[in-house]
């Protein structure tokens, strides 16, 4: 089992419209093979920003870069972005294999 | 559904004997309120470490709390800890809420 978080940290005051992006937008994931689920978290919040992750369950890494390289890929990051101002710095994304369950 | 993940930067040569501890442990888990699951997944490596997380699933903050001030929790915590050098500083826990899904 593999899980990809991408972690975001949002400028304060942006929280709803970043989550509004994600309830909105069509990920094309439920199609994509090897796909288990997806779920944006939310994490902790200081003054300076609040720490999301998307955190996709895959049922490997192959799967996922397989999925970083497809149209379903390229479709559900073609869609309406969120608010300028909404992200401080890139994105950065973490990658991780099950090892103990 | 609340996510607790606790990150652990572990020293390069000393990864099998850390897993060995979270393989061989008895977390008691499995009977507390709320819980649904556990993993430990191994991250990202470099020169300097090996990023792990544990990686637990509950139904709300308020069971993950609860469990931190129990017997079960003391009892996973009073087990043997893995060689003398393998953490390179302290755990980071951070806590997410799950906003979409």
């Amino acid at each position: 089992m593999f899980i990809a978080m991408n972690r975001f940290r949002i400028a304060p005051g942006f929280e709803e419209g970043f989550e509004n992006v994600w309830r909105t937008r069509d990920s094309h994931l439920e199609s994509v093979p090897g796909f288990s689920s997806f779920r944006l978290l939310k994490g902790p919040s200081s003054d300076e920003h609040t720490l999301y992750a998307s955190h996709t369950i895959w049922e490997s890494r192959a799967a996922f870069e397989a999925w970083t390289e497809s149209d379903a890929f390229r479709k559900a990051h073609a869609q309406a972005s969120a608010p300028k101002g909404t992200y401080l710095g890139h994105p950065e994304l973490e990658t991780f294999e099950s090892v103990v369950e």
